[in-house]
């Protein structure tokens, strides 16, 4: 179904060459190292020869949003229709996603993937309604087979468009009141880690509530168990419309040669499903932060990937991957641009 | 001799409120809040009202360099030559803080506060030499008292000038071969902790070297151990030219209330020896990062502190520093520019 071209060790060597015979001692730029090789990496494959220079081109983020059956249970600290009003906000600049982006060049995109009631016409919001948000999905599929088919389809569509204007790094946010109920139980689906461990506070309701969402998860994992035979099925059976858009987009992305920068709890639920469908996706990813979200530091672990940021972000958006993109030029400026030992006359003793 | 206004909690309540109107849950924006508050106190206390819009002026970042008399012992790496060659990287551009500097608009000050031979005129260093090095400190004093009081004048008097220029945002940096061995010495000195916590692997020596490095400290702690009363006397024992100025600069920048970027492990030394001379010092400093060298945590645990970045750097030079300054202008950028729930109408539910 997908087609991603799978990552491999062709150019690893004059990448890691290269990043060795810069004017520091071997190593010690740290993570940075790791991000420019990943990078080089996806670029030298992408051209079939091995990339001396890297660039970053028209870096998109994509805002996906959606609503979600289980939170008329109260699962959230607001509301259903703070996921419109916050829409709304994305729309008019007003919010924390929109001040990332501008502070660091990402071109914002923000797609109503199902929301409850759509916002006014007059906003510049994608529409790609998959429905007025999911069902409850402890008591019954959040969605049909035909919702997932068509939201991946929608997601690797628009991925591609990006890739099609130029662009060569995309990052993904959500938003959608109820969402860490559906990825909390994804990521239980997959990893058959226990409730306990993937289960919190979302952004921020107080130990009842965390009892009550686990309480609705075991029982919506107990009623689909044996609906959920693959990673479409999970979606299916739990997912919310802007996680299936979303990974979609994620494998769009892949099937493109772009850098996929990855958020939060709710983006990595849909990068989980997304390698669950297409193991070569995983090479594209680069793991931006980790959340204060309980969960999230066990899907990194799921993944063995180490995030660029741990600054207790629980706000999604996608403003863990948009704070990231600096980092992301500096190990591109480090590659390019820092002089060798030969170049700098400096001996080496690495 | 320094005079630095204590920060007060004068504000705190209408900065919070500020912080907590923002179109997002409370807190979800991690660490980003606090740092946005740092910086929000500090710039309301200099104009002694409450900012309502703050601002990164002129961002300077000074790389302080100087050899080690201790080097000579072979407890890095490299030999002290490197130190010169790369102070003329750094003057030529080609080093890693250089372009990470230019990357995010910092602008760069290279001080020699006494490395073994000056490098050529023509390079862009400022001459602040206090000699060709220091002693080798685990058999004499690094320094005279004299050498540590001019060095800490020269210091605050950079940092008085940047501050006269305009600029609200200031960070050090270090080139000095072996001067890892002296700040373990700071830091076993002014923390009391066993030298097996304070000594690593610097930029990446052998495990034998390590144990050199603490035998030649733990002998330096035992001369000098009836002549370090005061933090001065700390500075002439085991200092560094490098960090006796930008120990002088931390103090001079706070005199000026600029907010204060403290870099790694060697300029983490530097602030410990700063806030044992002046603990109103204290308050202007940002931690920028953890650095992979082994007693950094713990010296940030003697802070009390957690920092921005945790990317494993160990190259110093100011670059995890000079790496944080994208996200000191999202939390500046954040509390200017985001959208409180009534401007955006959307249901405060915090």
């Amino acid at each position: 179904m997908f087609s991603i071209s799978l990552l491999t060790n062709d150019y690893q060597s004059d990448i890691q060459a290269k990043i060795d015979n810069k004017t520091k001692p071997p190593g010690a730029l740290g993570e940075l190292e790791s991000l420019a090789a990943r990078i080089a990496v996806i670029q030298s494959h992408k051209e079939k020869e091995f990339a001396a220079k890297l660039s970053i081109k028209l870096p998109q983020l994509i805002v996906f949003a959606g609503d979600h059956g289980i939170a008329a249970e109260g699962v959230s600290i607001a509301p259903s229709e703070v996921t419109g009003q916050m829409v709304a906000n994305f729309a008019n600049g007003g919010a924390a996603i929109n001040v990332f982006c501008r502070e660091f060049g990402w071109q914002l995109s923000v797609v109503d993937a199902g929301i409850l009631s759509p916002v006014e016409q007059s906003y510049d919001v994608l529409n790609q309604r998959l429905g007025a948000g999911t069902q409850a999905f402890y008591r019954e599929k959040a969605m049909s087979e035909t919702d997932v088919e068509k939201g991946l389809e929608l997601g690797r569509t628009l991925a591609a468009e990006k890739a099609a204007q130029g662009s060569n790094l995309i990052a993904f946010g959500e938003m959608g009141i109820g969402n860490t109920s559906s990825a909390a139980a994804i990521m239980a689906a997959i990893t058959k880690l226990p409730i306990e461990q993937c289960v919190g506070r979302g952004t921020g309701v107080d130990e009842s509530i965390v009892v009550r969402k686990k309480v609705l998860i075991e029982q919506a994992l107990s009623i689909h168990q044996d609906s959920m035979s693959s990673p479409e099925d999970i979606l299916a059976c739990v997912g919310g419309f802007e996680i299936v858009q979303m990974t979609g987009a994620m494998l769009g992305a892949a099937e493109n040669k772009m850098a996929i920068v990855v958020d939060g709890f709710i983006a990595t639920a849909a990068a989980m499903v997304a390698v669950s469908i297409e193991p070569a996706v995983k090479g594209y990813f680069i793991f931006s932060h980790c959340s204060g979200e309980k969960g999230h530091s066990k899907m990194l672990e799921w993944f063995d990937e180490t995030p660029l940021l741990q600054l207790g972000l629980r706000l999604g958006e996608g403003t863990g991957a948009a704070l990231s993109l600096p980092l992301i030029h500096a190990a591109v400026a480090f590659y390019n641009n820092m002089a060798s030992f030969e170049e700098a006359q400096v001996t080496d003793v690495g």
